[in-house]
């Protein structure tokens, strides 16, 4: 067993330097199984698995069962250290690797170093010298992957390019595009930078340039004070830090959330928008991935006499920690070093507080499903199906057929229906039942099912009543699976019919099948109608009888206004590689045929627009609500009167919080038959249903939004002979009561058209 | 124990029909480890691992020893039987796990079954009944993920979209797009072809507009036979089997071959271009991943009286198996059914045949690097570097410092240099040594060890020869790196100058450093002279004196024309995804700001030639060398007359075969000092070296060259005052002695230009 004191007086005597090794160790912990890497051999072993940071992992006992974390806590929430001028010496520059075993002692797991050594990080401009020391941080002293792993780089707090002095603001630029560069020679994955005005145009050039021109795996993370009072800005600057890191942002193009990212920087005080939930809960619709906390900001348990952060500042990292592959940073005073317990408490306080987050966050009864099965669906977009289109798969009816919730309620739905016809006076003994749509048949076997538990409960053996079930479906492929399905499970009952259930009527007629007692389909999309469930239900009409019920009887969408800066990225990074090129977009145009033999889909509206100007479906995360839904258009059947399937809606809503408006989320809410009904509309949710995610209807710009200001939702649903289609766009009062319109999306259906055929 | 008789009679009497399962086993074989897969049980479980194919491992052991296969053989190398007429029965349509699991005793890993189903897939068109059997494989008879590990889908052998009989033509069209279709909706990942005539226009464009239109995860195999014999010809048409599938791919865009791939149909009789190696190896060149063998083409093999190929075909198979993920399947007689142990056998053998081509391939030096360092490098292409343009990263530079050979080479080269000097009548005491774009100083490192070395064998104590060591570097990054090896390292014994090699004569002369002995520099590419170092070069040639030795002294680039498809379908697939759209793309314009703040790389020249314009690096493996390099631009240095480096060269090379070109592969052959060489020529490779992969000059379009016709490469190396670039073509005399030419590429430099700032 050797002593750490030993261990250290040894690295001294080989030449390593006048550390005081003992500083670096608690003074309580019992470092007799510390695996210190020494630093010569980390120069040049090159199997070496790097632990820089590996420190002792006894040293957590030292802390109060409050703040205890297991070695897990430890790997998986990753803490780092911002060095600063009162810890960080010059010589660490060339021997950054005993620093960082110093900070791995006290169980970090990386440091936010000067990108240019601390000499010229911590430096001082003033007017007679104007010249900064020289980037000064030699990467041989370590291994790449260890830099890569262990480093972040903290560009030089002097440089500020958006300085009032112009000599500096200058050489800030300069400089700072030297930084950034070195950045990219070191291989380094994040670099950190300070945002210091409410207002930073020359960082945001500098920074956008380098985003889109440099092919570097650099991802740059800015941090957003807690506390407007740390931004330079004028007095009449009314914006809130939320709206400074927004407008950052946009400045940056809205760069991609790979690359740019937003952090919190914590200090003592912290302002209301990051107390009050609403406020705080924009922040889940930006790529905030990173925090720093003052030192400061940390106060003593009265309990336990240890460090913790206030309640304020502990609620904000949970309600904000959305993952573990975020990162957070302890930041020392600027003018005295603090001591490595302090250090150590600060670490596994904070690893305390988010520990318990993702956990939960995963435990909700949806990412069951979405975790099992083995495709990532969170935040996602899809392109709603168009079944008149497109033919269906077997794996997606097989996915959809796994429903728990959904059969079950169409179940009840028809045995409600039946019972209310079987019931009735007459009491009939016969009852025809059309399922329109049937795929490979699940609304079969539950109209089947739901007919045996009606005779088991009001019919006995010689007044049974008998159902005969009429089976549509326009996919051939299916009918495949329909026609094994009546010979095996069906026993041979039902009439299967390859047709679209629109021509159902004539081949009745010419077949003499009888008309239904009931119809049952399903037909709805995310967004209600989107499928077309209208159009073809009206098809059937002529066929029904006055006394025929549908299921379901009537549905309806809602939208809600929502922010969210990935879905926003996620639309624009669609296009299409070489290879798919052909494949058809959404709109009215196909792809076409070209010269040398290859066919390619054109975007005559430009594919920004035609990206945009769609309906997406997506299991929404990284988004915030910014109101409750309200309805949109509702469809009855059966629809005898032949009333339009045209809609207009106007959907108004009251902002309550300065927001960037994304688009909308896109519900429905269903009546199967009476008060039995499905639905995604949140306050209605179907517990445990999974067939459908949200709709999501998208601006073609994020929009700039202030509490009391009023968003309304124009949208449109036309229709002519080939399809249907959505066009929409908003009205936005600001607060002068001044009137904006965005321009109309999707006009004439030539991005997203849902074709009748 | 319960024998394999009693088991299967248990499950005819659970009413799975009235297969004679007793036939299903091999009669020799112990079947008491069997493990069965229940047919019943694998329709409803839905946690089953499905192991349809699962048979007994222990059937191998009846085989001799020639043919025995571990049970890691079976699992890694996948045969499959094609059902056909006299073995598939119309009762497996609805009960295809029973034949599955027949097969999977007789060690097959999967079944290419028809995907209409036995009755319409071996149906036979005739005059009076026009109309097939429907479509009846339901899906609902297994899980989706069992028909997508366990089942190829073969296309009715039948449909003949090209017989000369229209009304069949016509038929078949209609009919194979509903077995396409049939099988996007079973989820299967595979279909598989048989080429009947040697052009299949008809045929070709419904599975071009196929590949190109729908959003199907279906790879489609082609089979071309082995004899041309077994094409529908005209006896004017002498292709070969090469050029039928070469021409309709070409019908079929050449599309990606993650969609559409070759096989081979060996049959007992094989033409003479599958016995060739030089045109065998074209095979090499294609997407070939499939093989298809007639139980007829077995041999009984006279030592063990099992079944084996002939020679000729297990050559082509071991020539042509050119990873596991290929698949090969067995076809048994159309006529007659063959026994159990017969099937069995074929599997093996052909297991037998392939098991250890994998493992050779890559036991091969460079296959080492390639594997250990984490990054697939094989067939990928690279941009080759701009130094002068950009600046290298740590990263980068700790990979190349890692050769084994170069470093090596260079420090012989530079002591027999030494040598040269310093044993010259003379015998000077001071050597004065620049290294030219030192990076992060290896040939500082290298020429240290030189000088050490030669004073130890030629010099005692007090008339040792002294360096003085210079070390130029560019990258303001990189010097920060040098100045801590030169304290730390190289004990500050060296000058280090942060600047531009070609400016290194007026700093010189500024502060009074002297002229060089000697100049050492590695500026090479992969084409030689493609980074650059002549202008380089050149640069320094004020400083020098009459006896400057320059390492490298000269250099030479060679090339060769190749065959690959894939490399040329990686070049198309070549695009940006949104956010990279504003990186700088290789030719003389930029990216350029947009109004919106984003930056983007525009293509005047269209984005297809901007790709095929261009230089590569790539690590070739799917390729076919067309003949023996030749060497093309030659430069020596010092360049004391100042002789212009623009270069024209026109290589000739005679086809010996009906090929694809794609380009042609580039190489370099380099003398550092005197004998000491470094080259990347396959014939004087320098064995070990992994610094460069070859350089791939492409031509926009497959050219198709044949027997006896010459092909020259015109490429000009030209300069400007900004940079440098070729301009290429070819020129092509056909077999009637007619010229073609190919248009100039890369004119002006605008796809692909090397800046000399």
């Amino acid at each position: 067993m050797t002593s750490p004191v030993k261990k250290s007086k040894k690295k001294s005597s080989n030449g390593e330097g006048e550390m005081d090794y003992d500083r670096s160790f608690p003074k309580c912990v019992d470092a007799s199984n510390w695996k210190g890497v020494d630093m010569a051999k980390m120069q040049t072993a090159t199997t070496s698995n790097g632990m820089v940071m590996k420190g002792d992992e006894l040293a957590v006992q030292s802390l109060s069962a409050q703040n205890q974390c297991s070695p897990e806590d430890r790997q998986r929430i990753n803490v780092g250290w911002v060095a600063g001028p009162a810890d960080a010496k010059e010589e660490y520059d060339h021997k950054i690797a005993v620093y960082s075993q110093r900070l791995g002692c006290q169980m970090y797991n990386f440091v936010s170093y000067p990108i240019g050594g601390v000499k010229r990080g911590f430096w001082k401009p003033n007017s007679t010298t104007a010249v900064p020391p020289p980037i000064d941080l030699p990467d041989v002293q370590l291994q790449n992957h260890l830099w890569e792993t262990y480093v972040n780089a903290q560009i030089s707090p002097w440089i500020d390019c958006d300085s009032e002095k112009e000599e500096l603001a200058a050489l800030s630029e300069v400089e700072l595009q030297k930084e950034l560069n070195y950045c990219a020679y070191m291989g380094l994955r994040s670099a950190v930078f300070r945002l210091k005005h409410a207002d930073s145009p020359r960082l945001a050039r500098i920074l956008n340039q380098w985003l889109w021109t440099k092919n570097v795996n650099l991802c740059l993370w800015i941090l957003v004070p807690t506390s407007a009072e740390d931004l330079v800005r004028l007095l009449s600057d009314e914006r809130d830090c939320w709206a400074v890191w927004a407008d950052f942002r946009k400045l940056c193009s809205n760069f991609s959330s790979q690359k740019l990212i937003a952090g919190l920087h914590l200090t003592a005080d912290i302002d209301y928008e990051f107390v009050d939930k609403k406020l705080i809960s924009r922040w889940k619709a930006e790529p905030l991935a990173t925090f720093c906390v003052d030192v400061d900001a940390f106060v003593t348990c009265k309990d336990s006499q240890e460090l913790c952060l206030p309640p304020a500042h502990a609620n904000l990292l949970v309600e904000l920690w959305m993952s573990d592959n975020s990162r957070i940073m302890v930041r020392g005073p600027r003018d005295h070093e603090i001591s490595t317990q302090v250090q150590l408490q600060c670490a596994q306080a904070l690893r305390s507080i988010v520990r318990d987050v993702s956990a939960r966050s995963s435990s909700t009864p949806v990412s069951g499903f979405l975790v099992d099965s083995n495709i990532n669906y969170v935040d996602v977009l899809q392109v709603p199906l168009q079944p008149l289109a497109d033919n269906l798969d077997s794996g997606v009816y097989n996915t959809f057929e796994q429903d728990p919730v959904k059969y079950r309620r169409y179940r009840e739905a028809v045995e409600l229906a039946i019972h209310d016809y079987g019931e009735s006076a007459a009491r009939p003994e016969r009852l025809v039942l059309y399922i329109l749509g049937a795929g490979r048949g699940p609304l079969v076997t539950c109209s089947i099912e739901a007919e045996r538990n009606y005779n088991a409960r009001f019919r006995c053996k010689r007044d049974r009543l008998q159902f005969e079930v009429y089976v549509v479906e326009k996919n051939a492929n299916a009918i495949v699976t329909l026609k094994y399905m009546n010979q095996n499970v069906w026993r041979r009952r039902c009439v299967i019919i390859e047709a679209d259930m629109r021509d159902v009527p004539s081949i009745a007629a010419e077949h003499g099948y009888p008309q239904p007692d009931i119809i049952v389909s399903e037909l709805l999309g995310s967004f209600g109608d989107n499928e077309l469930s209208p159009e073809c239900l009206d098809g059937i009409t002529p066929l029904l009888k006055p006394s025929t019920i549908s299921i379901p009887q009537k549905y309806t969408s809602f939208v809600a206004p929502i922010m969210s800066l990935h879905m926003h990225q996620q639309i624009r990074l669609c296009s299409a590689s070489y290879w798919n090129r052909g494949l058809p977009a959404h709109g009215r145009i196909g792809p076409q045929l070209q010269l040398d033999g290859s066919y390619r889909q054109n975007y005559p509206q430009g594919e920004h627009v035609a990206n945009m100007d769609q309906i997406y479906v997506a299991f929404l995360r990284q988004y915030c609500a910014l109101a409750d839904p309200k309805p949109v258009f509702t469809f009855v059947h059966p629809n005898f009167e032949n009333k339009s399937n045209e809609r207009s809606a106007s959907i108004s809503f009251e902002m309550d919080r300065p927001a960037d408006l994304m688009g909308f989320a896109g519900y429905f809410h269903m009546n199967l038959y009476k008060d039995i009904t499905l639905s995604i509309e949140p306050s209605t949710f179907s517990d445990g249903m999974i067939s459908w995610f949200p709709a999501l209807i998208p601006l073609r710009e994020l929009y700039r939004v202030l509490p009391t200001e009023k968003v309304a939702l124009y949208i449109e649903r036309k229709v002519d002979d080939s399809g249907v289609w959505y066009e929409w766009f908003i009205h936005h009062t600001d607060t002068d009561g001044e009137l904006h319109a965005t321009a109309v999306q999707n006009r004439n259906g030539e991005s997203y058209y849902m074709k009748l055929h």
